[in-house]
């Protein structure tokens, strides 16, 4: 392999501009001019193989996925992006690898303007950390801590897929492309995060399970939930291979990356304007109520015990 | 373990708060306020096990240590520290070991008023990345390309006591406190960095080997240097220990995380005075030369060949 300082300037060389970015990649920082008058979102995620990823996946998605969950997290409040750093330790210099994780990263990252302006490779178990910078005009972005009772519960998308694919993969069965990309290519809800300020109170990206994450908004803003499980959102894809039960864990397993939100039951119409406008599913799965926890029900209304999702040290 | 969600409540608690800190840890990003009129400047750094650092390091050192590097890229930048966020995996849960950690990662962020705003818990093989952020003013930050022929190089500190105690530590023996410290709990020259804007001309932090950092000035700059290896600052404790060409490989492997300078020589009184005002050593070793690459003489001024640093995929 080039060695580490050839590598990062390779890597350099492939980034987009962006005119905010004073100097990017090969100093020991970057200099940044952030916009009079935003704040500044930080968000910042780990991808460890094996782990966040099969050790199977492609090198290409390995990227594309490390900048994504962090796309998603900086959509989840509602911040447009701007600029990213990729800490990445490899066990072994690897060339072609490397190529391949970075041109997955800078597609990802050239479709949502977003600049590469900083990074680290070390040596070490296979591991990517992205932090992910956005903004937002100030007192707007969404927080986990605004949901009020008689909100609206609404989820992008549709769930489980990604959850189904890793289930093959793990069990060394094949699995629909369709299933397999929602798996290693998440598609973070950029636009849609941007668009529900103003429309959303409290927002979520869905990691871990939508009924944790959606335990999360209720922590945070001292409320419970009721989610209807046969609501929740399936692809034609998923539907042919899971259901009921078997398709409702799936579900609410994580690995999503769509937005759960929270919305006065006044805004529905703005949020059937703004699914219509984008092109992105946005299904009413529940309620805010008052009281604390997230009940589940199935399609009689009566109460489910399910798994609640992922945690990485539960 | 309490589980990863009471793990960050547990740490949040802990953070000192800043008046830009909209909204810290405990959500899907951290809003954060930039002064008016500022830059931004972003720098972030890995530290894996056995790899920046020996597996029995204590966990509060590990936790400093992590920090440490990325304030030290700050000050490389001239920039005042502001906000970070720490990203950490954990092979299995461990309450004590990570409260230690995080320990020692707030003692050194409280001494430079820096905030840990957000992070990521995740399972996998020990590593910490932080990304840490911090401001200039506009068009002021240090960085490697504005180096000119003719410049007095400079270096903060001594050199090599981290590289020693490595070296002790590896063999498995015993080694003086005041050099292993350095090697687990460097000190980032944040307060000099800051200072020296306006002073010196190009600047780098010393991680990889003094020659290796220097290298990269020259190169950014389109200059050569010539270092005088009897000139490097030596502890006295390391000047116990190794002499001549031992000591020299010593002081040019890296770890120190002292500041590299240039600047004019019309400066140097500016130099000293900021040597005496801040107590902190500040040692002329070398000129920046027209042409390519580190020249290293001896105390004859004859040409040595010495091994350039640490580089990971070399």
């Amino acid at each position: 392999m080039s060695g580490e300082f050839d590598l990062i300037s390779r890597i350099a060389a492939r980034v987009s501009p962006r005119p905010d970015v004073v100097l990017g990649i090969g100093d020991d920082g970057a200099i940044l001019r952030p916009p009079a008058g935003s704040e500044l979102v930080i968000v910042t995620d780990t991808l460890n193989s094996s782990v966040h990823f099969p050790e199977s996946t492609a090198a290409r998605d390995v990227g594309w996925k490390a900048l994504a969950v962090n796309l998603s997290d900086l959509a989840a409040m509602g911040a447009a992006p701007a600029w990213c750093t990729l800490a990445l330790s490899l066990p072994a210099p690897d060339d072609v690898w490397l190529d391949a994780c970075i041109d997955g990263f800078l597609a990802l990252a050239a479709r949502h303007g977003i600049a590469l302006v900083g990074g680290d490779t070390t040596r070490g178990p296979l591991s990517l950390t992205v932090t992910a910078c956005g903004f937002v005009a100030p007192g707007t972005a969404l927080r986990r801590d605004a949901a009020k009772a008689g909100d609206d519960i609404w989820v992008s998308g549709t769930l489980g897929d990604a959850a189904f694919a890793l289930r093959e993969v793990l069990q060394h069965r094949s699995c629909a492309d369709e299933l397999r990309s929602r798996l290693d290519r998440p598609t973070p809800r950029c636009m849609l995060g941007q668009s529900l300020v103003g429309i959303a109170r409290a927002c979520i990206d869905i990691s871990d399970g939508v009924l944790q994450d959606l335990g999360h908004i209720c922590v945070a803003s001292g409320v419970g939930a009721e989610v209807r499980l046969d609501a929740l959102p399936a692809s034609a894809a998923l539907a042919a291979q899971a259901e009921g039960m078997e398709r409702w864990r799936l579900q609410s397993a994580g690995d999503d990356y769509e937005l759960c939100f929270t919305a006065d039951p006044a805004r529905r119409d703005a949020v059937s304007a703004l699914s219509e406008s984008l092109g992105v599913r946005l299904t009413h799965v529940g309620r805010i109520v008052a009281g604390v926890g997230v009940r589940v029900l199935d399609a009689d209304g009566l109460e489910v015990q399910l798994r609640r999702g992922y945690e990485h040290f539960g």
